[in-house]
């Protein structure tokens, strides 16, 4: 095999994507800045107890091994920045209040969870810890928003779902681990004879809400369905009337419930949300998933730190494939030369914000890479000095 | 032991220097554009021996290695992102002419190769591909001190070699790869003893010029010394005419020579470089090596395309602890609340690049981690209307 070929869905991002992903990278940064929340950097490499603890467990499969030399410990390459933050918020700030955090950066996965998925995420992320109170599940939900729009993503959906929902409904029938399991898998295939073969031998009331949930999904309208069709608890109606306050505040977006949606059940707490921007031909059903987040409180628990924490993540390379393109800006081309008054108007250009490109001896005539609209030449009313004029000896790409 | 115990010499980045080094990140990446640097970034993981190959080679026992459950075969964890670009030169951009490139992202070493070093440096680089001349070279120079400058580096030093001349001193000798090796190990200690006793059988002329190496470091008069004393030979010539003309170009540094320093010697074909921070004491020897880069002309070769190559890298961890730490523009506090006039004064405060804290509820008491100096309050003049005013109620810190 060649020594160019890479792993599969492992990607070199070139240029002209690069650009635009730096440029996003840095709109993202600053809006989580905007709203208080600080960087931090955790490592790719870390102890793989401390990568896969607590809620971090289901990402055990999807976590690379690899030995530590120097301690013979095995160690884990990240596949979700969370748990670190968590690490960070319980042990390196230790602070009393609340604490917003960001970070961004790459990931790795060793297999895929849906085609044409990236196994290296470059992941931008970011939570509250220390307020267990709904204002902050708001803020993280605005801030994500703010950040895809921030983007350019347009038509912006956000889909909320709630885990003590379905913890509600299974409360009264006590059941194994495993039966849980299989019940949350029929539900999230949306599998209703497989559902009802399972629940066959559980208590009528649990039985019926199970055979109500699939169709729980659709408008905001769906929370008042569940409140008459599920058995009521005190759970689930702290989970109905969270999601009908967010759904209330939130402003400028569709809202779509989906109360059997149990994606990211083994670690969210909570309420947890997308973010999908409508995809231009408007068909249901073609919205794109671009951010993902919730509640999970018990991330820090096991770095000894408990805290209520809520924040939300995406793939700047999924980001990237799903916003318009920016244009490059032009640049300068300039000869090369020692010349004094030459690399002066030169440096001025770049101190300026330019891009000055200057063409190596032999060189001068291939294409730019950097598209060149201006060339500096000599200027003819002052000896010595240098300007910019148009560059029309060819046609840069 | 405790899952927040991180492995050794693997950190994470907390705020204040998360945020500096974000900002440097940022200057760093201009900076290389204003010169026509198009960034790319290759992934974290490749088949190993893609990233082992050619002159990537030495960096075997850096390298973490783990298996691809998608395919059985082992890959690496880069630890240099040079061999990664070589690759996107020559396989995905496959230009004729010049290609400019930067990265920015981490690597990961096995082992550090001096204390306090980390095993996670953030890496930025730059490099010129396709053109031998030396003005490329130059270009690279000129290009790390702007970065370094731009970063607030103050006392630039450039130290160059040239791997050539100990290539021309032993050409004569014909030995073998292990005599070579004991060689230039004894000449990278500048192990005087070790060296003579290693060259006794050595012809008389290569003898003496091997005697003579260990000397020749210093001042740019060291290239004059260096012609006058070792035997002469066309590959020497081109060497020492090379780092002539470049220190006579370079401007703004102190340049030093030291033609024994064999650093980096598997890696690069001709000149290399690092450029020194004076220490602010002052003293001879205490100058921090904070980039470092030269000509590799072999290290597309194993991707089918063996084009001219000269760049440079750093570390940003590096690099952040040798700068002075930049002020954190103070924020703004904000009540928490829905009220629409509240709303959207912060929202127009946030569009502006101001960073605004909502005080969620219960929290109004405790610190801010921003440094909030004004805060957000209800205009007495306008009814509905909000103003800003100096924080006073508090020392935040």
């Amino acid at each position: 095999m060649s020594a160019w070929v890479l792993p599969d869905h492992i990607a070199d991002v070139l240029p002209s994507e690069a650009r635009h992903i730096e440029e996003l990278r840095r709109g993202l940064l600053d809006t989580a800045r905007g709203y208080g929340y600080e960087l931090v950097m955790p490592p790719l490499l870390e102890h793989l107890e401390s990568l896969l603890t607590g809620t971090g467990e289901a990402l055990d499969l999807q976590t690379f091994k690899l030995v530590d030399q120097l301690s013979g410990r095995t160690l884990g390459l990240r596949a979700d920045s969370t748990p670190q933050v968590a690490r960070i918020d319980a042990h390196l700030l230790n602070r009393e209040g609340v604490a917003r955090l960001s970070y961004c950066g790459p990931v790795v996965h060793t297999r895929i969870d849906r085609p044409l998925a990236s196994r290296e995420p470059l992941q931008f992320g970011a939570e509250i810890y220390g307020h267990a109170g709904q204002e902050a599940d708001l803020e993280v939900i605005e801030l994500a928003q703010a950040c895809l729009r921030g983007a350019g993503v347009k038509g912006l959906q956000l889909d909320m779902a709630d885990v003590r929902v379905i913890d509600a409904v299974l409360a009264p029938a006590a059941l194994t681990a495993a039966q849980e399991g299989r019940i949350h898998a029929a539900l999230n295939a949306k599998d209703v004879a497989e559902l009802e073969a399972l629940s066959r031998d559980l208590p009528a009331a649990v039985r019926r809400d199970l055979g109500a949930l699939p169709r729980l999904f659709g408008s905001v309208a769906v929370l008042d369905e569940a409140q008459r069709v599920l058995q009521p608890s005190p759970a689930l109606h702290a989970a109905l009337d969270g999601l009908r306050w967010l759904a209330s505040q939130v402003q400028g977006m569709d809202v779509s419930i989906d109360l059997a949606d149990l994606r990211g059940y083994a670690y969210y707490t909570g309420m947890r949300f997308a973010l999908f921007a409508q995809m231009s031909d408007g068909r249901a059903g073609h919205a794109l998933e671009l951010a993902r987040g919730g509640r999970y409180d018990e991330v820090g628990a096991v770095f000894g730190r408990n805290r209520p924490a809520v924040g939300f993540s995406l793939d700047l390379k999924e980001l990237v494939a799903a916003v318009a393109p920016r244009p490059l800006v032009a640049a300068i081309r300039a000869p090369w030369g020692m010349d004094a008054g030459l690399r002066q108007a030169i440096a001025e250009l770049r101190s300026q914000g330019h891009t000055v490109v200057c063409a190596l001896p032999g060189h001068g005539h291939q294409v730019d890479e950097f598209h060149c609209d201006r060339e500096l030449v000599p200027d003819p009313a002052r000896r010595g000095a240098w300007t910019i004029q148009p560059l029309q000896t060819e046609n840069s790409k």
